[in-house]
């Protein structure tokens, strides 16, 4: 096999072999294939496209490359959920707590981010003592005895994928659906697992901007899923605007207390009742009217708050500042954003209040930068609200020197206001199963 | 400008400016432009393709990355032509003499060949003693005193383009027309002229495989030309079999020797009296009836002969061999080809006789192999040729180990053999001038 045949091919897109695609993988990471041969061909999948067959091809050889993650002695079905990335997204901070409180074990491997605000792994360390560095022998335990364990990955998990996506964010070949999926879901089969749910977001906030695409990316990842023995579903959700009213770490930490307390913003409560009903229907392998019924009461009935701090003190959390969030770390200045017209909110653009909260301190633009936990946002309204002149928009938090005027601004000049009531549309948009 | 939205653009099929494209190619010249960003740009430009405005943009680009060579002390029109390579083809050893003979300065910078035989260099480089390595006073001075001169580029010219086109050929992206006729376009203009012939081939031994592409290359160089101010034409002829009867150095040199004395074969004479009949209509600006029998009458008088050999003299080449071509480099082992088939031969691919020829030792396959001169294939019989049992079809010369028997089967496999008359395609297939 040479690679410039493999170019050559998927240029006058024909489908490359099982063979060809492993080999070419290989090659990459040896070395012996080159970047700027790689880009050539990661541009021609972007143009060319790929199959089914190909894409579970190239999700095998990325697997391939590196460590795969064996959690079978953990009791029980093992479930996961992926989301693809959204502003103001709690919700495996909420979701974690619900499913173990329902009985799922939940153990899970997740990253730090780059972008508006940082990872689950990043939330989690705003609580004081948080320990997300478990080794795989803790994180069973763990799982095994209190039902719930969520950590760094230590392992050497598809090194293939990585090097690719460093290569395709250089390259601008990072928007494409064959490369996006196998990517995505090559790191969640790399770990052992029964059941996983796929949070597609779609809109302003998410990498995928219209329904179709997002169509594609499900119905692609849920195809994988099911070739590689996994249960899997995709669910479309709306990320127009952030999701709940909170975005930044501890701000976030916070507004996951507050709904695994019965008292969270709705949107985000609906998206955790219904991912969390999904994920144990898929379970159970049934479709049990009832499971909904139940997973409401976890949040009313303090059960599900109740895991929460048993999760948290097991990775060395403090417990106090989860039950008292003032407790939390805070940041040094905050600034009101008052309404300086009147009418209904009709659109808080999602990226640029995530861009606002990373420029706060809440996110990360390069590895090396240090989170502010206390920087955010909170919104006071959201779409579809009723304001008038003077009414509280949001409050947006900072440390040091920085310019709250100025943020002030950004975030009145990013917020619409019609004259009109907004119809707010349903959150949740499709459903992917193996059923496509 | 970032390199990773101008490959978002073009990605996208949109145009680029000028400024986005000479600002990435002297990037890319720099070093702070990737190979690996400039292959999938040129990736996504196979794809998108460019508008003559985006390649001329190119083409000004790749001149401005290095030298340009003023030619203006030559007196006269100033001609010179380009064929897009072909196998046998000897013509540029033809036209110079009858050019310069007519009485149109012929001052023409070659190159050397990566392929089935060396380029116009190596090819006049099997007269022993000639010397290619002129400087431009002597290229200007020879070109005055004598009417031609041949010698290989001293100056750095186009630089962009040689790094360019290494990265295509790693890279699976040579076949973009927008590419090629910028490569071409520029290296052309980089030097000083007025008139150019562009010879571009059509077929199974050329680059462009079927008409309708090699009208699209035509028309975008002619097109380019035009835009820089150059009078561009261009001409589209059949390479399905070897031009002529010889292909190899030595063997070429001679079949060149036998066209300058009215003795050579009939495609190849044809072919040179038409490129030359239209370079001095061009460079006279009228299509004067009259040219084409003056450049006949040319080889028949033995006057464009007496000017090679001036030309061989002029660059210290041994007149000698040029009058006795059997004292050119000749290969130790030859080898008949005869048929085993009776019949009319229906095809001798161009590109395998070619390659055929590069194995016995006539080609390059890196720039450091070094040329055997003598070695290559004489074509006793062409197409529509009638062929008996017994009858030569082929010579075939190599030095040393060379397995000449393996050698003849492959000739005798690859040429085709028809009961029935063959009928034999024009040579001259259609002509693009700036009036399309």
């Amino acid at each position: 096999m040479s690679v410039l045949e493999v170019i050559e091919k998927k240029k006058h897109g024909l489908t490359l072999t099982d063979r060809e695609i492993a080999d070419t993988i290989d090659a990459y990471v040896r070395g012996d294939v080159k970047d700027y041969q790689m880009s050539a061909l990661l541009m021609a999948i972007y143009f060319s496209g790929m199959n089914l067959d190909e894409i579970n091809a190239l999700t095998k050889a990325m697997i391939d490359s590196g460590d795969t993650v064996d959690l079978s002695s953990i009791r029980g079905v093992i479930v996961d959920k992926h989301s693809t990335g959204g502003v103001g997204d709690t919700t495996t901070l909420i979701l974690g707590p619900i499913l173990s409180a329902y009985g799922l074990p939940f153990g899970k491997m997740s990253g730090r981010g780059l972008g508006h605000t940082g990872g689950t792994l990043d939330k989690l360390e705003a609580i004081p003592g948080f320990n997300v560095d478990l080794s795989m022998k803790e994180i069973v335990r763990s799982t095994n005895d209190i039902g719930m364990a969520v950590a760094g990955q230590t392992s050497n998990i598809t090194p293939a994928d990585k090097k690719l996506y460093a290569l395709r964010d250089a390259t601008a070949t990072v928007d494409s659906i064959p490369l996006i999926a196998s990517s995505i879901m090559s790191k969640k089969l790399a770990i052992h697992g029964h059941c996983l749910l796929l949070d597609v977001k779609v809109g302003d906030g998410a990498f995928m901007k219209d329904k179709k695409s997002a169509l594609e990316l499900a119905k692609t990842m849920v195809g994988i899923g099911e070739s590689f023995g996994r249960k899997t579903v995709a669910m479309l959700t709306r990320m127009e605007q952030p999701l709940g009213r909170a975005v930044g770490n501890s701000l976030e930490v916070k507004e996951a207390i507050d709904t695994l307390c019965g008292n969270g913003p709705d949107d985000l409560t609906e998206l955790c009742v219904a991912l969390a009903t999904k994920l144990i229907a898929m379970a159970k392998g049934d479709e049990d009217a009832d499971i909904e019924r139940k997973v409401r009461e976890l949040l009313q009935n303090g059960e599900a708050f109740e895991q929460f701090k048993r999760f948290v003190k097991n990775q060395g959390g403090d417990v106090a500042a989860v039950e008292d969030p003032s407790l939390l770390p805070s940041a040094d200045q905050s600034i009101e954003v008052y309404s300086e017209k009147e009418g209904y909110i009709s659109a808080i653009p999602a990226h640029e209040v995530g861009i606002l909260a990373r420029d706060l301190g809440a996110g990360r633009v390069t590895m090396d930068d240090v989170l502010d936990m206390g920087a955010g946002v909170y919104l006071h309204k959201k779409c579809g609200d009723a304001v008038g002149r003077g009414d509280r928009l949001a409050t947006l938090y900072g440390s040091g020197a920085r310019d709250m005027e100025a943020a002030r601004r950004r975030y009145l000049d990013m917020v619409a206001v019609a004259n009109e009531p907004v119809e707010v549309k349903p959150l949740i948009i499709d459903e992917v199963d193996h059923g496509f």
